[in-house]
């Protein structure tokens, strides 16, 4: 009967441990940074490609980071500012030889603005989450990397918010 | 008396109509469509780029869209999608020398689905609207021109949804 009973409870929690593989990780990041579930659903900032990646990427942000973007006061973005990238690889348009359409999911990029907490890494916290899972950039505090290159006389950000009618 | 009170109201109307010139346009478009006010708040659906026009593209979509694009049930769209793609030139980012980002806004396309309405129009209504004050496209019934090249085995719409986490 314990035999059973061990057997089970070891069945239920690889069923689980395999459950959870598969579902999106909305938890917090390494650094401890919290992403609201629902970015997803957040206003469109701007859009990007790039060539030396072979990506497409559209840019969103909460509330704080579109009142700002729409205000044009972005140098630096508020505080509580959060921004996603998400980015996708490129592919030919199936439908139209001269379009480039988005291809398969790659990482969704967001950072966080938090000058006290992220005082080491430019006043922003950096998240990298691969795939459909969102599976977490495992290499710690990799925002010193993006550091070297997102230029400091923008605050850290390469997007500039477009013209919107 | 009069002649002073005739010229007030040719100066008030003068600068009404360059008031009116400015303004975003709102309105009705040519084939009755109403676009809601609040269309820039909409969420995103995919993001493209065209060689051939030098553009990048953001699409938008209310909320019938939204949920349809990620149910995966868009061919066809349901009734009351609205879908709205932004164009604006693309450029060689200042910051980054393999990327390519917005430029000047060129012009905004909306589509609604209203399969009676839009009958002779594949059951889309066709709005184009140019540059910041949103002038409409003056052309008669252009939707008839996007209908030629539009994929009809894809509803007309070339957007397909990519993956999202």
């Amino acid at each position: 009967m314990r035999k059973i009973l061990i057997a089970l409870i070891v069945g239920l929690s690889l069923m689980a441990s395999i459950a959870l593989a598969g579902t999106k990780n909305t938890g917090p990041a390494p650094n401890g940074m919290i992403i609201p579930e629902d970015w997803k659903d957040w206003r469109l900032i701007s859009v990007a490609q790039r060539n030396d990646k072979n990506s497409l990427r559209a840019i969103l942000g909460n509330n704080i980071a579109i009142d700002a973007a729409r205000a044009g006061k972005t140098n630096p973005w508020p505080e509580g500012t959060i921004i996603a990238k998400i980015f996708w690889k490129q592919k030919t348009s199936e439908l139209y030889k001269d379009a480039t359409v988005p291809a398969e999911l790659v990482h969704v990029d967001f950072i966080q603005k938090d000058s006290q907490k992220y005082a080491s890494t430019g006043g922003w916290g950096w998240v990298r989450r691969f795939g459909l899972e969102q599976k977490d950039y495992d290499k710690p505090n990799f925002g010193l990397d993006c550091m070297g290159c997102h230029p400091k006389e923008q605050d850290y950000v390469f997007t500039r918010p477009p013209q919107l009618p």
